[in-house]
């Protein structure tokens, strides 16, 4: 496996990305695509399963491993794959489990053909579920909850009418936040959480029906969007058109508002948030909340820069480039050294000297998690000749675990949860620490109901 | 997938290994060296499954892909495969579905830990049991029956007491010819249908016991055979040692006449008779049945030479090596063309022209199945100045598909069941043919029961 | 090979790092992280040659290969490569011949030792050179004019006192833009040509001595910058320390201008100019030259970041983020039809629509080549409700080739070659396009004596 | 690499193999079938070079890797290997430079176009050619003495007339043993030392000229020998047809004894000489020179098969397959143990012990090098319960080094050159030894003049 410059991030686990022509033509090129538009949710695993509908019932076709989108496909791959409907899958994996057996889709044989299933998200109640299925004889090949998942659709199905009431059957039993995508022989299939914790949205391209984490992903491929599933909703998509049964919805929601903050895409919209514009509204509360005399506002490539753009909106304190990112570092087979792990943040980012010398900076980033990335950065800066180093985070301090399938670390590696606002302040280096606060999100989201459980404890589940 | 010079023979379908050593020692090396002494029952597919039997429940560790032994294990695959029960499995592949998800060992989680399951047969009610598998709601990864057997096993372990009573109430089940191996979390269970079909050993290595298709298999890795594993029988090996069940036992055998006249190494000695032998006395049987006007006996290497010997032997017609064999070829990147096919034999076999110039020759070998490369070896001799050549098969000819894990080729590819004799002597060239009768397999193996069902039709099952 | 996105840029072909630590210490893994902060300037090759001083004469070890530096270099081969000198480079192909033997470093056995060579530029007399060397019974293995200057540099060194003196009068035959770093076994020597066309600096880092085509490479390996090398120069370190021959030095100089345009780093000083400024202040020049009435300035990514940020300034006209950049997509097995070229641009590149629905847009990219993502990118900005789009570029016209390693297209290819700029602004569906002037390269980099006769036709040589 | 089982064999260094096809047809396949008919002669390298003699000077292809034929080329490169004109090569290593770039043919473009050479054999004055060459400038990418061939050959050309007297010219200045195929943009031109210690023969098929190592691989593709090349000979093929310069040929002839004993397939015809028909008539004269009262007689497979034919005619003993090799053992990735070594024998060939039980045995090989084969086999026949084992080799004991080619053992690894016959036999364990007598070459080879003075130490250059 490549892997060297870590960041110092909460991550996303998956992305999903499901699509159906109804003319028949061929799903495997788009859905790649598609998966590269969501490439962010995930970098380690990828994986396509399509179908031929008009085939016989067990000829689904399965690719999958570790590694980008574009590293795992080859041409020959998709030249393979052949089908008019189709799931993919990115994955980012949180445990030492990280292999290819465990990477989606995961496709199957049951008593009514081939079921393929895509998952972001987590099971809470995924164990139990699981012994449950082991006493009724059951085996399982992987550690992953979406095999426990495609086992209790199968389960459900043998009693069910058809593969959406045994989904529904089965998603009511479902405890977490969860957006899943299934292919059936001849139908696709769409839910999400009752409170909406994982985004999933429908789209259309022509005579094609799209399901997919996010919007970018749909217009990716030339689709336009049509609406955000309903939390609770199960929809459904046969050779007809599409049908939907809302009968799980709930009115209690509590949408995560990690993707607002930095997972999802700034070109996406989101449960009605446009999540650029929900950045920037971030970084003009943090300027409003906190001011300080500064001569240029800088946020940290990427993550930062839409709430520094923000800041100095509000600030009127002039937006700067002050990072040269080099985009070429990121995936090595090297395995670093100590001395090179620290030296990792030197390599992808280095300082314009001149924009930053004797200038007093407002550095704008979107989270602190350990806190190694922003030490070095602002050791990087000072060295370059910045008189003074203003943190302001947009999003408040972390200090909860999350149980719907973000990899938040533990309490002991959250430099927030171990320390005080001013005690990280120096430990960073910093000449001021600010974050947002909990009542910011209205500014951010509006009357959106929210999942901000990493900072404020509250579960909804 | 690398294949190119195909051979005209039926094909054993696999060989099973396995290891418990009881001292705690890791047995993945022994367990490489024990399939690559039974590759020649499979050369498409290969793999091992061990298992730490002192660590937790789920720590079992899988190597499996498609290739020889040689290939599909690295140094770094052994080192990783630590554990003091193993099973190995080397497989041929008789359809499209040859691929590394089909490999063997099957390896799951259940309710009890992990189970690895290695099987060498045909299981001729699999459909119906994986039918009744899927009514409970069960889900299918592979098309492979080894599968079907281990959830069968693991559907039986939910009620009984311990996995060898589950895995002989599974047994009790199965109609066909196996030999299993399976481990359990602290145990290895083996198992051999009760007509004794397929073949299986018990050997011991100083504190460790084996079970393996062949009595070559275990002394390569220095172990002494114990005996043939008796028909019907249960093994089972803990750390306090061998137990063994014989309730399934039965009066009835039949076992496969093909390992006697092909599939076994030459070394081996299998339920009692040794194998060089009974093929040196096919040879001998030939001889006496056929007598011939000749000056040279030629054996087809390597099938032919035992029989070839025997012939020699009793006819007192001297034993000539008339064949240069390239042991190189025979596994090639290179897509033959059909021009390529045709001289296929003559690339791996060539003819010594100063031993058959102006000879009459008797040519053994052990089976026709299509008759090309008899075809083909006959024209090579005569354009060498061969004078006469007298085809002698140390089988009968092939009439009946085999149903026990044999992959013999349809009726319609098959020269003997299509033609008459004194035709096939004809379309391959020879001056004359003749063929060993069902009625001398008594010379060759004495009163062990047969299954003969490929030249009789009469069915054991 | 992968390759899809085509992007619409000239290239540059190179880039070149050595280094010499006189402590013993081991420089592969600098060299490695040295080439990395260098891959901008070449993706389709990488390799490092290194040599240990202390050793026999002929222990030099390569690795090179086509690919990333992060995809050519595993581990294995940076534990191999030990050394305390060596040299490496990052290459883009201009031609067919983009195979591994083409890679550099070349490296060779010659009369006194091994030999490594790697070679930024172009040589404008090389096949002269070459036919001369062929006909005193030279062979060549590759197609690169760098084999021919190793050869000669070879051919000087028999009856030269020393390397570097051999270098020097191989430098003295040279035509073309050239910067070049070798290593005899004992001393690396490094030579750029005497107009100074191609860029090459002298760092330090602790004992160790660093040779490198841009200065962010020496810091993002922990090293300071001591000077540029001047054009003409030949540097020679040995373990006793550096010393500098300027014999071939001359009065005119012409630094490539495309090097502040766009090939090198934002955050690169070179030749006494600050790159990121240089690129700002176009952007200011832009501004005053042509005054437009818009609401948002925006830059397209990464390459007009920085001339848009300068026009800001300029202008009072804001500045804002209105692309979204899939930093995922760059490198795919997949071979990409017509269509998929088409919406290549759209797969990396997506508008916030939310930015610019309504607006009127300065649009700022460094160059136009071919034209063909201008007007895609306009087509989106409309299509997302954009008003008025104001292209200005910071580079005039580009109407002629580049014989010193720059790969401009052919004119038949250059949109400006083949239209007047009104024609030009039409067909990318513009609402005005102004280009920077040759004159505005005084504001850019003032007195530095250039090249820039892609954009005028007057060639220094 | 992968290599695993040693066996206890000197090594021939190569095989080479060119073709001509003047009806313009694709030469690739076949040369991959014929070095595949001389895989024996080297496994560690393969490479083909091929050109289109009606294309450009510079188009020639080239495929060369370490491996085996089938691994190194996959149909890919048979696919771009397009010409009618081509040299193959088989390579064994001697030494540690044992990579890619040291595989033949060796390629290079020079004054009249491509080169390609390919050599069997060793030139004794190589270093003192390559000085001389480096003192002219020239430079060297590897350490073997088939590029100081290719470099002379290209000197010479630049005032010879055309390339066979160029060739001339540069053989006449080599010593040592040696067989060259080389082909220049239009011709293919073979010559073989002036004493033959190297084979090369002369075949065709249809319209094309084949040069080859060994007969069998003519006869592999079809074709049919013509003669063997003269020592000193150079034959030139062009598209007009054959010429041949014998000027260069000497009286004096030394083939090398090895290839009759060893290294030659069964099925070649050898400047004359039966090549297994020589073997059998080793195995004569040691059954006439040493009676022994024994019960059968073994070949070790598959090297001293035909001795034992030899010597179980003449003896009247008779002839017994006692061993079972398993001949897919051979190659493996894993690293051997100290303890894996020593059973490595015992994997590739087991006893078939009722054949040797009782038994007083002859055991005929070829060769003995360090006697741990023997030792081994030994240990096993008498665990068997054989009652004597008497060894005969079909060759006198070693004693000398080669230095034409030939991998011997450094004298101190060469059992016979550190003990007496008797120490031998007791150290290996057998009941009695003996050798054939340099004397008996005369029973082998009739008159045939021989370089044996890896056994006499009486060198003939």
């Amino acid at each position: 496996m490549r892997e060297f410059y870590t960041d110092d991030k909460v991550h996303e686990e998956c992305g999903v990305f499901g699509m159906y022509r109804l003319d028949g033509g061929n799903v495997s090129k788009d859905i790649y695509y598609g998966l590269e538009a969501l490439q962010h949710r995930g970098q380690e695993a990828a994986g396509i399963a399509v179908k031929d509908t008009n085939g016989p019932k067990g000829n689904l076709m399965l690719t999958k491993n570790q590694g980008l989108v574009s590293e795992v496909f080859h041409q020959e791959d998709l030249d393979r794959l052949k089908g008019d409907i189709g799931v993919g899958h990115v994955r980012y994996s949180t445990t030492g489990e990280s292999n290819a057996v465990n990477a989606q889709p995961m496709a199957m044989n049951y008593i009514k053909g081939t079921l393929a299933v895509v998952h972001n998200g987590n099971i809470v109640n995924s164990k139990e579920l699981k012994d449950a299925q082991m006493h009724r004889g059951l085996a399982h090949y992987t550690t992953s909850d979406t095999e426990v998942l495609a086992y209790e659709i199968i389960g459900d199905r043998v009693d069910a009418p058809n593969i959406e009431e045994a989904i529904k059957k089965t998603a009511s039993k479902l405890r977490g936040g969860f957006a899943v995508i299934a292919i059936s022989p001849r139908k696709m299939v769409g839910i999400r959480d009752p409170f909406g914790i994982k985004p999933l949205m429908l789209g259309r391209r022509d005579d094609a029906y799209i399901l997919a984490s996010e919007s970018a992903a749909i217009k990716s491929i030339g689709g336009e969007v049509i609406r955000d599933i309903t939390p609770g909703e199960v929809v459904t998509i046969t050779k007809e058109g599409i049908s939907s049964d809302t009968s799980l919805c709930q009115k209690k929601r509590a949408h995560c508002i990690f993707e607002y903050i930095y997972f999802a895409r700034n070109d996406s919209v989101m449960d009605g948030i446009t999540v650029h514009d929900a950045r920037m509204r971030a970084g003009k509360a943090l300027a409003r909340a906190n001011q300080v005399d500064a001569d240029i506002v800088v946020g940290v490539p990427d993550s930062g820069l839409a709430a520094a753009a923000g800041y100095a909106e509000e600030s009127k304190i002039p937006f700067a480039i002050a990072f040269y990112k080099n985009s070429y570092i990121g995936r090595s087979f090297i395995k670093p050294t100590k001395e090179e792990r620290n030296i990792a943040v030197q390599m992808k980012l280095s300082v314009l000297d001149y924009v930053v010398k004797d200038k007093k900076i407002v550095l704008i980033d979107d989270s602190i998690v350990r806190g190694t990335t922003m030490r070095k950065l602002i050791q990087m800066l000072k060295k370059a000749g910045a008189k003074e180093v203003h943190v302001r985070i947009s999003s408040p301090p972390f200090l909860h675990p999350c149980y719907y399938g973000t990899d938040v670390p533990t309490a002991s590696q959250l430099i927030a949860s171990q320390h005080s606002t001013e005690e990280v302040c120096n430990d960073i280096g910093a000449d001021s620490l600010a974050y947002l606060r909990i009542d910011d999100f209205k500014e951010m989201v509006g009357d959106l109901p929210l999942c901000s459980a990493c900072f404020s404890g509250d579960y909804p589940v």
